[in-house]
């Protein structure tokens, strides 16, 4: 079995020919963040995320969390790598260097992520869902909230959890039960959460749960849900370890992958109630928790980009070993990446992976700029464009993440179907990133109302143009290479602006046929966005070809962006067709004839 | 969880209507095979399949097969059900009355492999493989072997194996290294085979594997291959069972899927040899398990369409019960399947299900025809469209269940992630569909090289004359939705034919680049077929409403063929232009830079 090797050239290439670095490391208190930083850090979270926890993903798949006598126990090894995890300072990177993280940028911060996920989904979900919580007490706890948990939360030496989803309140949030009971200066919490990711383990100290409960007297519905910290080990008044609270795991879900990953069950106040402390004003909770969502589901289409890095380093590698019949054009029997098919098939993988990290690391960047952008207007363009492209990295990254870790199965032949392989494991882990963190429903529904149709695509059809002039650009290169990139890229933007402008015309008539294509949209805007990033990275790589730097790396780069745009970039049209012909199909079968 | 419930009047209506059972049942031999049988053996398969096998599906993948000091232990009920299945007589249906079978067409016979599969595919594997090595004996054995083996697999007393793959002999079997020694009338056997079907187990009394070995004179390569029947007991000359033979299963496999089904790893010849008896002419092997692999890639296209089926089934049923969210132009919170993008995913697994059921059961009808036509230029006719068909309906059905048990998971959100749920098993049990009897990339260099190249494309451009035929037909019917139909099954007809006369050239002068294109062109072929069959059903189902028929089954046939039309063939579009611009880009990459 391959071990996973952190791309990092391919990773600084989309920083810093792609994504700005250098625009980024002008911003204001990043000065430093500059390539020189950008390499040292990845190289560095490249040898963790490969020799520490890279190794625990075949174990953490193996041998689960399980709940023995009401105590969770975690995998062999990563108590260990966590420990070492939280030694190096890797899980404060982005954090405010005010409560001890290093307030690195996104666009550095976010390859850094890519990387724990490739190593171990499962093991990447604890610091996750711990930045979670750290932000929602970042923006909305109160000083005092702020100074018992950030520090802690900061530096790993506890984890954190967000507890939204009960059994019958999952995309739909309005239906949730738990009730919070105030009590002095806090309150009591009463109700049962499910999938509670790393929801209880005993790796740190304490967990801090983040958790979604109504007030007695809350209005029915969204607006009626406010947001608590329920520690699982409450804090004395010198901030040590106190009294443990009301919350229990009652269970621990049996799931197709991520296996290494507590999914709890979480009983609040079965006895006398969990304490909790109100975060922010009352019934904002649904708000707070929207807002950090956006990171989390950034994230999320992180988790698609580094599964299928993983798959296809492994596929790649078994391609090379594995020798299988004669290729056509070869004398002798050979490995089998010389089969025309399985060219076919690996190049579909890192194609498909190298266009979903850009336009990730893309958005990345754009949120440093949204943040700390000098002029308040680009702040909120940078904004804008962060808010349309997050359920697109979430959903088009994960949505192919399913393609490229099924199609590494398949490299492997009967091989890919037996587990010790290790090639199963990645298409089952990447099947959850479809659903958690809002399925790919969920993204295109917030895609296509609130990022398009809300604002008549003005933000959608300011990246149109901007694809359009990068397209024009790139065919205007005297070569034939870069005519059909050109080419190709504007049939994909010309069926992607005509698909967006029937969607806002026909939302405003008839909102149901706008939204049965609501999927197929966001798939086209990500397929296009993809084919946009890429025809760019091979602008960039002749750029440094016809400065004399070594043609290798960058040739490859050019033929891979060939490659998605003759294979990739014509599902567009499929994509188009769904969205201007398909709703009425979609919605004409009556419902007792399904 | 829901149970499986054979969709008797949807087979029923292919069966009918599209497939020409009535032709079939007016062949020799046949005059009892009409539509009254056929429902009245579907209803009994249906009640079989539904209530005695559909509930062991999930108990089969909890307890799997298991090793246990060297006997295999099935997963509970397995073996009961087995019993029964045999007192039934389902093992025999479609084999020679002479040996004690039904002699049933394969139209009927394939609904009901259809309905096992569903069922449990781990379960109906068993039955699978003994038809196989009961079509070795019955095409090649002696009448010595064919009196000794035949009527006990055909009850299935007995079962049957196919021992093809070595670890170095997969998709290439001219590596194949076992040995073949001669000794009296029979010959002693070595060798280590892996991937071995229900290669042991104690449910019945014998297994008889049907063994690929090379004589010691053998010539190199797959001209050098003989095949070898191999019981697990001999047999004393009264045909009662005799000595253990020397072949033992050393391990079984731990998989992804199919985990009541024992993948054995068997030894052959650990002590003094297993004795066997060579079956047919000497190195003539792979030209008979070829001849009867047409039948098991068929078989296991069905396993596309029973697992899709079975998936669409749940997701159905669950999208029915789960409240959640208030679906656009409702009052208030409902079923799911109320929500656009649920119906959105619901149509498209039912669409491809129906698409793929249709191409299956018209190529087994066909299958019937060249093997009863009157006609010897007819027969000869039909078996060239089964030679082209075949890999299609392997291919294409068993590619598209990947997608229709992905959405399976999809639609159940994050219960779909649980594995009690039920969801997900169908999703592991269908990924090796597209791997085992030929991984798509073989069934499309078999369809390219052999079906199409080979006679300069004859008999898929007779195939694309029928269909056209049938699409101007349909077009031109006086009705909107079926110019819509006639039209987008022109546009993927079109595009086919465009795409297959481009490889035909292509092949000729640069068979690489024609063969990068091979799965998308039987992708494309798959797609287009279903949209075909497709229109037809619509057409059908239109004179039955025309007739004065009950109309909600007719009308939802023509809606779900309007689904196809708008959602799934314009992916026709895609595959036709990577066929035909993408070949380049799939070869152009240097080895090193993957």
């Amino acid at each position: 079995m391959s071990n996973y090797v952190a791309p990092v050239r391919d990773m600084l290439f989309v920083m810093n020919e792609l994504a700005g670095l250098a625009e980024v490391g002008a911003l204001p208190g990043w000065e430093d963040a500059g390539a020189e930083l950008a390499e040292a850090v990845l190289d560095e979270a490249g040898r963790f995320a490969g020799e520490v926890i890279a190794p625990l993903n075949v174990v953490g798949d193996r041998e689960g969390s399980r709940l023995v006598e009401g105590r969770v126990v975690v995998p062999t090894g990563f108590a260990e790598a966590y420990r070492q995890f939280v030694e190096a300072g890797w899980g404060g990177i982005s954090s405010p260097a005010e409560f001890g993280g290093q307030g690195l940028p996104q666009l550095l911060a976010k390859p850094v992520t890519e990387m724990w996920k490739s190593a171990s989904l499962a093991f990447s979900l604890c610091p996750m869902l711990t930045q979670g919580a750290l932000e929602a007490l970042l923006h909305h706890g109160t000083p005092e909230q702020q100074n018992a948990y950030l520090a802690k939360l900061v530096s790993g030496e506890w984890t954190g959890t967000m507890n939204l989803t009960e059994p019958q309140a999952g995309s739909d949030l309005s239906a949730v039960r738990s009730k919070a009971m105030p009590e002095g200066d806090h309150y009591r919490i009463f109700g049962s959460k499910i999938f509670i990711t790393w929801g209880e383990h005993d790796i740190t100290d304490n967990i801090v749960h983040l958790v979604l409960a109504r007030l007695p007297d809350a209005p029915e519905g969204v607006k009626g849900i406010s947001l608590f910290v329920v520690p699982k080990y409450l804090l004395n008044p010198d901030g040590t370890l106190g009294a443990r609270n009301d919350v229990q795991c009652v269970s621990l879900e049996h799931k197709l992958g991520i296996h290494a990953s507590p999914t709890a069950v979480l009983a609040f106040g079965e006895s006398q109630g969990a304490i909790g402390y109100l975060v922010g004003e009352a019934n904002h909770g649904l708000e707070y928790m929207f807002t950090m969502m956006n990171h989390a589901r950034l994230a999320v289409g992180l988790e698609g980009v580094a599964i299928s890095e993983r798959a296809y380093q492994q596929a790649r590698d078994y391609a090379r070993e594995r020798v299988q019949g004669r290729a056509l054009g070869h004398e002798m029997a050979g490995p089998i990446i010389r089969h025309p098919d399985v060219r076919r098939m690996l190049l579909t993988m890192k194609s498909q992976t190298e266009a979903m990290r850009a336009l990730a690391y893309v958005t990345a960047a754009d949120m440093d700029q949204a943040a700390r952008h000098p002029d308040p207007v680009e702040r909120a363009r940078y904004q804008a464009r962060v808010d349309l492209l997050t359920p697109v990295v979430k959903g088009w990254c994960t949505e192919t993440a399913q393609e490229v870790t099924s199609l590494g199965v398949q490299v492997h032949g009967g091989m890919g179907f037996i587990e010790e392989t290790g090639a199963s494991q990645h298409l089952r882990d990447a099947r959850i990133t479809t659903i958690y963190e809002g399925t790919t429903g969920i993204q295109a529904n917030d895609l296509l109302g609130r990022k398009t149709v809300r604002e008549q695509g003005k933000t959608l059809l300011a990246l149109v143009e901007e694809m359009r002039t990068d397209a024009e650009r790139v065919g205007a290169l005297d070569d034939e290479a870069f005519r059909q990139l050109g080419a190709a890229l504007e049939v994909g933007i010309k069926a992607l602006e005509t698909a967006a402008r029937h969607l806002i015309d026909v939302a405003a008539t008839d909102p149901r046929q706008a939204f049965a294509g609501a999927v197929p949209y966001l798939m086209l805007l990500g397929t296009v966005c993809g084919g946009w990033q890429m025809a760019r990275a091979a602008t960039a790589a002749q750029a440094r070809i016809a400065a004399g730097e070594s043609a290798a790396f960058y040739r490859a780069k050019i033929d891979t962006a060939l490659f998605y745009a003759e294979h990739i970039l014509p599902r567009a049209l499929t994509h188009a067709h769904v969205v201007r012909h398909g709703a009425r199909a979609t919605l004409a079968l009556d419902e007792s004839a399904f």
